[in-house]
């Protein structure tokens, strides 16, 4: 059979295999080759904090297909016709020569390699932090299987009392989760930044996320930077700028860096976060030379930046494309808006495109609207409470993103899901409030969860409902007998003790809206009122009957169901 | 206070509610009184099979806010603002003197009543088979909470051993679980269309559905006709075109006609299929008149043509539009692409947009491309199977619908209003399968079903793909010593018995999909290949491997996953 085109990849997880796999199904001449540098390829390295946890009995069920099938060097050659070469590590892409130069890693031998195209995959690395100690046994990544036996077998061996895990990031978190939950071991998650997740979601809901993390047994540290890692011979304390803390287990899990040294060396063009420039089609700055995954950066389909999101659903679809590419096809990967979710215990952190934060970093006059509601009929039995944070921008009204939190985890992040594919075609607060959610009881309200959170942005921009974050009343009910605010409770059944154990504080009334034009007399004069209902409902209505009175008030945006899923005892 | 506009609204039940709140929120001046031709109002009807069934437990909760607050007419006239007029009702539309003639039901006097605007939601009444003994004690239908409580009480009395269900369609299919699933009754269901949602959802899902609803004891009767109801003083027994079917309790759920007459006697246009006919600021013909919820005719996005959605999801949204319009907003509501789910048992059958036989009855020459996968990481251990079937334009590569059914009720019903959400912006398959779907192993696989649901119609139709639909399979299978089959399993793994059992049929080979390149002489050269694996991806690699050696062969498409989902024995 003659050959069509040589095609080369370097880098034999995720992307590389699926652009190979892809190319060679469009192409069945085509000459496909993988090198990868390691003995481990074709394996879901997402999936090492549930191998850890023990979720995956077996690590070979990372390296597997979804029958069990092994995705070994046979398996690619007869099923798939693509050549995987392990161990063989790529020092240089000669693209003059359009060769690349390679090192056997067993005999040290190196060898010039042709190709007519080269797709690179060649991932991410774990950042370091580069403190006293971080080489001691004990102090593990989580990036390869490598790391994963090693952990998994500290863990499984009981050799784990008391874990740490640095990064309050999607791995830091799964992992706090497999330590946590399925063997008992005593968790910190140390964060340098002051809050859990600061560039994807809201304070408020953060602190919701840290709030379910802490009354499952992990302690959180925020704002704390690790200086050291101490220990006789392993690991025995990481010691941060705040405290020491004893720990049998620490895992580094700060963030990765592109694998870009390679393209950078050969004159590609790299983007200043790292990551390998591509264009739409996953060319790089030579036509010959694809890449796609971890490796490469990738433009922010609503903020034109380019950004690095190195995530396996990424490196799959991108895979494909490359494929698609190599075979003469014109299918492109115009970039991506940030969709994540990630399980923490009985609850999903959710979300797509921008935070409120990121939204004013990227320059937008951007205003978040939060919202807690049941997330299907009140009167169906399974309905639980949704958190949700819409991200807008004020002056288009043009919705920049959604974040959620709650206990119905696949409900939530169909939701997403949902805005995640409008969001890079524009979408707009009025067409979010028309979206067509599918309705029946057992699944969503009449009024779908998230027209009714573009209603209430729709509110909140005609200036129609004024209210404050949760967390801004947070603080407030901290500082609760401060002058000049009254917490007028508007709820028709308002709980019989501490509602009037709260009566007891000077500033604290309750009178049901419907009644408010009625006791009017009953408000005091002087001062602004912060109005509280269940989950902020009420409150809205109640802020309208007061403007018609000629009174200034703020609604508490989520009401007590938001604020109390912060942990905020009112 | 003086009086910016007289709105009357006739009909206090989803959106006549909504429409009256949402207008005196935006202009708290406005006189808005509510008609209500019977004593209940504001109910949530789309509830009533729960209440049938005990998962709601008081049929009041089907007539309170969520926090549980009754919405009676106190609440409406003290929260909302709003006068709701009971057991009042509406006789005629004077459009010239812009007056109501209405009917105080329990005086039986009439009086005009003035309006500056009119809002019409009068809702849809359900279909009479106009069959002998319709009228029977023991036959209802499901349309109010009278019948509601009427059905329950039966039920809850004990008086019903035996229910006959006619009509395959959502309250009806609802009601048979309500029946079967929490009282135990020996359930039937008489459907006159040959299949289950014939509109819907395609032969083969339908054919899942139908056997998940027997093997929950549900029996299902398609094709066939209900002649008469028969019994001594109350229902016995219901005679179809093909048996006699004893009988305790009979619900007649076949379908719903807008309530229209009086939008027509005052001579606003009228749609042959019953809905009155509005524009998209759901004005009808008169601009001073609006309507919305069930007694209108809607336009599909997808066909343009008018169809009626008579749905809870609609009608709320519908009201808070003409509510916007009534203040003077220009809110539009185009219409719709036909979102639906409904929990049947243990699984959730859902879809947006047209299925197949929907899609070439509006004239697309369509496909459909059916995939089973499972939902999530495979190495997850809460992965199940999802089944969903894909219908493109051939031409356009646009896509018309999607239909699923599985076990992962939440996590379906999320991925079809994805789809949904883009549909009336013109969906490509190309864009699909890059729709940015949130990642982590306990949601979604890396690549998410919709992707590959999206990859699936690519290959299909690039022409790499030559599928036959799993019910097709079927037929072909129950005779499978036809001439000119073989019948090529090509899983790595055949199950050990029926693998052997299959391979004394004499058109029956298993060859692992990796060993056909060097097995080919092992083929019948006669024969056409139907190529069987797991869930259908080996299959299609095993097509492209038969196609390099000249064969010719089809590949089952979702599988035997998908054939046995149907209940075919293979």
């Amino acid at each position: 059979m003659s050959i069509s085109q040589r095609v080369l990849v370097i880098g034999g997880v995720a992307l590389g295999p699926k652009a190979a796999c892809r190319i060679k199904r469009l192409d069945p001449h085509a000459d496909v080759t993988v090198l990868e540098a390691t003995s481990h390829f074709s394996y879901g390295g997402c999936g090492i904090p549930y191998y850890v946890s023990g979720d995956v009995s077996d690590i070979k069920e990372l390296s597997t297909t979804s029958f069990h099938v092994l995705r070994d060097a046979p398996f690619f050659r007869d099923a798939k016709g693509v050549a995987i070469l392990a161990n063989i590590r790529a020092l240089a892409i000669n693209r003059d020569k359009k060769t690349v130069t390679v090192r056997h890693e067993s005999s040290g031998a190196t060898e010039d390699l042709p190709y007519d195209k080269l797709v690179i995959a060649t991932g991410a690395s774990p950042r370091r932090l580069n403190a006293p100690g971080e080489d001691l046994p004990g102090i593990s990544a989580v990036a390869n299987l490598a790391h994963a036996a090693y952990i998994k077998d500290m863990v499984a061996a009981g050799k784990v009392g008391k874990a740490v895990v640095v990064g309050a990031g999607f791995i830091g978190l799964e992992m706090a989760e497999a330590f946590a939950d399925m063997w008992g071991i005593e968790t910190t998650v140390v964060e340098f930044m002051p809050q859990l997740m600061p560039n994807l979601v809201s304070p408020g809901l953060a602190t919701m996320a840290v709030q379910n993390l802490e009354k499952h047994g992990v302690t959180m540290h925020f704002g704390e930077k690790v200086v050291a890692f101490e220990g006789d011979g392993k690991l025995e304390r990481v010691v941060t700028d705040k405290r020491v803390i004893e720990a049998d287990l620490a895992i580094v899990a700060v963030g990765v860096t592109p694998n870009s040294e390679l393209a950078k060396a050969a004159g590609l063009d790299v983007a200043p976060n790292g990551g390998i420039v591509v264009n739409e089609y996953l060319q790089t700055t030579d036509p010959d030379i694809y890449a796609g995954g971890d490796c490469i950066a990738l433009p922010n389909l609503l903020t034109g930046q380019l950004m690095h999101l190195p995530m396996g659903s990424m490196a799959n679809r991108q895979g494909r494309i490359i494929g698609d590419n190599l075979a003469g096809l014109q299918r492109t990967f115009p970039g991506a808006v940030g969709s994540f979710c990630v399980k923490l215990f009985d609850h999903a952190l959710t979300g797509t495109g921008l935070c409120l934060a990121g939204a004013k970093r990227a320059g937008y006059d951007a205003v978040n609207v939060h919202l807690s509601q049941l997330d299907r009929a009140h009167f169906y039995p399974s309905k639980a409470l949704m958190y949700l944070d819409l991200v807008v921008d004020k002056a288009t009204r043009r919705v920049l993103g959604i974040q959620g939190f709650t206990s119905q985890m696949d409900a939530v992040v169909g939701r997403i899901n949902v805005v995640a594919g409008l969001l890079p075609r524009g979408l707009t607060v009025d067409e979010l409030s028309n979206v067509e959610m599918a309705y029946s009881p057992p699944f969503a309200a009449a009024m779908d969860i998230l027209n009714a959170l573009a209603n209430a942005a729709d509110n909140l921009l005609a200036g129609r409902h004024r209210p404050v974050s949760p967390d801004e009343f947070g603080t407030m009910w901290a500082d609760a007998e401060q002058d000049g605010l009254c917490f007028l409770d508007v709820r028709a059944n308002p709980d019989g003790v501490r509602a009037v154990e709260r009566l007891k504080m000077p500033n604290y009334l309750a009178i049901p809206q419907d009644e408010i034009p009625g006791r009017l007399g009953e408000l005091p004069a002087d001062k602004k009122l912060v109005l509280l209902c269940n989950t902020g409902t009420r409150a809205y209505e109640a802020q309208i009957m007061l403007d018609q009175a000629g009174r200034e008030s703020i609604a508490v945006q989520g009401g007590l169901a938001s604020v109390e899923k912060m942990g905020v005892d009112v």
